[in-house]
């Protein structure tokens, strides 16, 4: 769980933790469709996704979404947060490593609120997911 | 549910009512795996499953056995059931059309008991899963 984090002691730049997921297996798809309900057979059945002209399985965009929140919430507690967006970008196979990283690019004092992009590539920089959030952050004083 | 079924309808050689399954697809081991907790990729990862020797993925057997127990289920009253085994003796591939029959093979008049045999075969009568069942059912008088 994240720890209190301080508006002060955040500043425009500042990168959030990085965030490296272990390469993406085609049982966490199968994994995932359980736990999400979606079994689109993209995500899982190979000849189906090479019919669909994927050339194979790939991830369910909402997994990398949930990597991209587990990397926020890691640094940002959960009640700090206040937006998370995000748009897919490119498709996620397996064997991909998602790197999540993610700067803040402003602060609002008035409103103790930090806003900051975060993205999720792969291993050769592809970006699969990109978008921002917004938290709201204590004040020491 | 199944009815109320009397000892002294049921006679040696009676063939309990057929149950034909739609085909086994990718999509349904997928779902089968999430709900088992089953994620042995044979059963939903083609690459592994070929790396295998199998050709392609391949049914989980509890799956065929849940095929016959619901079969027995939907003609002896789950109360009724006293025993149900059963040996798996050959694979199930997506496609396969599994057809569950069964029949009485002997009565037990003090213990009020029939003895079933039940098998689960696909559409080229290639036997899957090949058991016996025991119920004790009620009598009338």
């Amino acid at each position: 769980m994240a720890k209190t984090i301080y508006f002060e002691d955040v500043q425009i730049g500042d990168e959030m933790p990085r965030l490296v997921k272990e390469a993406v297996t085609e049982v966490q798809l199968v994994k995932y469709a359980g736990a999400s309900g979606d079994f689109n057979p993209l995500h899982t059945v190979d000849a189906t996704a090479k019919l669909a002209g994927f050339g194979g399985v790939i991830a369910h965009g909402m997994l990398i979404m949930a990597f991209v929140a587990q990397a926020v919430t890691a640094w940002i507690p959960n009640r700090c947060l206040k937006k998370l967006k995000a748009r897919f970008t490119a498709v996620t196979r397996p064997g991909d490593v998602i790197t999540v990283t993610g700067k803040v690019i402003d602060k609002k004092e008035a409103e103790s609120l930090i806003v900051c992009e975060v993205q999720a590539a792969d291993q050769k920089g592809e970006v699969k997911v990109k978008g921002s959030f917004e938290a709201v952050l204590p004040k020491k004083e």
